[in-house]
């Protein structure tokens, strides 16, 4: 699967290049940092979905389906690219994030005004063209006519719930966090939803699925979708900077309000909720208060009881997924796609 | 037709409150801000050269063809809150642009973290969703499958062209400007096929119409946006600020490199290039500082030149327009907009 995405990425940017090329040679630098984004790592977890979303539904394989679900990496694009200008992220996958890099193209050139700027606009404008060709990519897919028709619904919702979750997300950070409650009404919606529930949906919608399997995908993709944000938040927090390609408690230093944080905040001793109100945030929190922090996700059980939480809806998920009216080979590859998404090394 | 466009947005917001609701009440003030942007002044420029793009190749007038020409309207309002946060811009159309806007919600609410940057990420998240809200009222504007089908990939064209025609003006700023030739280019690329060129095309597709008039729009269409960007030049160094919604020399400060600037500097003696070297986007330029700016621009010359140019390419249109292959009533008020998009005192 990921490499039928690739391949469709890669004909995809490279049958963009002539156009910006059209309107100017200095474009080039854009279609390259696109190129250099979308074919470089990616677990294209979302097509995946969306592709056995509609499998599952009694769609045949072809290219055209591979090419609709490949539209969801470049709205993944848009996303990653807005969220790191958003956070003021330094990299993504290992790699400078694409403010960055517009930042040291202005930089070399030595232009006017301030590199930072620069560098934020042309991320705002590069995620923006993104987002504009996630859908034309849907369009172009060669899928029929009355499919696409039936698809377009659910990419508008999947796309809306994103961007209001994205905001849900951003005030909850701002406002300090709050219950358990609320941290996995973020999760759902920012991450659930969007990363499994809908892509699912959506190859429902492709295959023209009646509403029995959309139920099913929602049973087996809402807390499958949450147990995936649940093992996201603590690989922010503990895992591997070679593997995440983030540096380690890059999640604390953000001040992100995780359920795994509520979780430790609402069982927190006075002296640990200090602690926690003092370092998460901190930009400049060096190695001995991620320490810190991390201990205090320990010692409350705030981590036990995510693992817990993440075992509990992967369970869900599977069980729903037994169930469902779909086709085998779906239901095996979709609960392979459940361990790979919630494992402790993604 | 600015009613009209006033009533299709009016309602397509509204429907879209409950769903806003559905991901959480504090989305409301996202609703209120895009609320009171889009339906707040605005020429409805956009969707008035879709409209009659379409009506002059054929197209019966339709409630649904005022739906699918507002779609205009959210993507531009993606351009415009996008476009204020790169320039830092603080105002639009004389209230606080939307980045300010959230960063005072954030100080209210005595929030967490920087109220600038909460203000830009919002932002950055309302541009997405304006964007994604276009699409979507396109689609459900009620027009048939097959026009749809038709505009879509012009409807892609059109909102490439802008993030591309935007990325290059950035770059033009970072650069210092360069030849009329280049401003030219920025100013076609950007303005002239964003704003009247490419819906007309997409009322042209809408419409089913043939080559023949695709090419007349073009005819028509691209000296008219070139005309109505040197139009906005004028008006952004010598408008009304109480007309313009803008500070009065604002562009200046921005340091906007527009082909008034580069005729200016083109023609400009030793000492006036050095006074626009010291002056242009200098953020905290004064009054006395726009008035020396202004009097090059008098002084050179290019002030004049500048408003031959307009009429010189509004002229190029309407001789266009008068032998286009379309009927009487579009050329007519065709006529009207090209003068309406290009006098003094828009």
């Amino acid at each position: 699967m990921k490499g039928r995405v690739d391949k469709v990425l890669t004909a995809f940017l490279a049958a963009r290049e002539p156009e910006l090329a059209a309107v100017g040679a200095e474009l080039a630098p854009v279609g390259d940092a696109l190129a250099d984004f979308l074919l470089d790592g990616g677990k294209r977890l979302r097509p995946a979905f969306c592709f056995w979303g509609a499998r599952g539904a009694g769609a045949q394989d072809s290219d055209a389906l591979v090419a609709a679900a490949a539209s969801l990496e470049l709205l993944q694009a848009c996303a990653l690219i807005h969220d790191d200008v958003m956070d003021g992220s330094d990299t993504r996958r290992g790699k400078p994030a694409v403010h960055r890099r517009f930042a040291a193209l202005h930089r070399a050139g030595g232009w006017l005004g301030d590199p930072e700027t620069f560098g934020t606009s042309a991320a705002v404008l590069l995620g923006d063209m993104c987002l504009i060709w996630g859908d034309r990519l849907l369009d172009a897919s060669g899928l029929p006519q009355e499919a696409l028709r039936r698809a377009r619904p659910v990419y508008d919702d999947l796309r809306s719930e994103l961007m209001a979750g994205q905001y849900l997300d951003l005030l909850e950070q701002a406002r300090g966090g709050g219950s358990v409650e609320r941290a996995l009404r973020v999760a759902r919606f920012k991450s659930a939803k969007y990363t499994i529930e809908r892509p699912l949906h959506l190859g429902a919608a492709l295959a023209g699925a009646g509403p029995e399997v959309i139920e099913a995908w929602t049973a087996y993709g809402l807390p499958l979708g949450e147990a995936f944000q649940l093992r996201d938040d603590v690989l922010g927090v503990f895992g591997d900077p070679a593997r995440t390609g983030k540096p380690a408690g890059d999640d604390l230093r953000e001040g992100k309000r995780t359920v795994l944080i509520a979780v430790a905040v609402e069982r927190a001793s006075p002296a640990q909720r200090a602690l926690v109100r003092q370092h998460l945030g901190d930009p400049h929190l060096d190695s001995s208060g991620v320490e810190a922090l991390r201990r205090v996700l320990c010692e409350t059980g705030a981590l036990a009881e995510v693992e817990r939480l993440v075992e509990e809806r992967t369970a869900l998920a599977l069980t729903a997924l037994a169930r469902a009216p779909v086709t085998d080979e779906a239901r095996e590859v979709l609960a392979e796609l459940a361990v790979a998404a919630t494992r402790r090394t993604l």
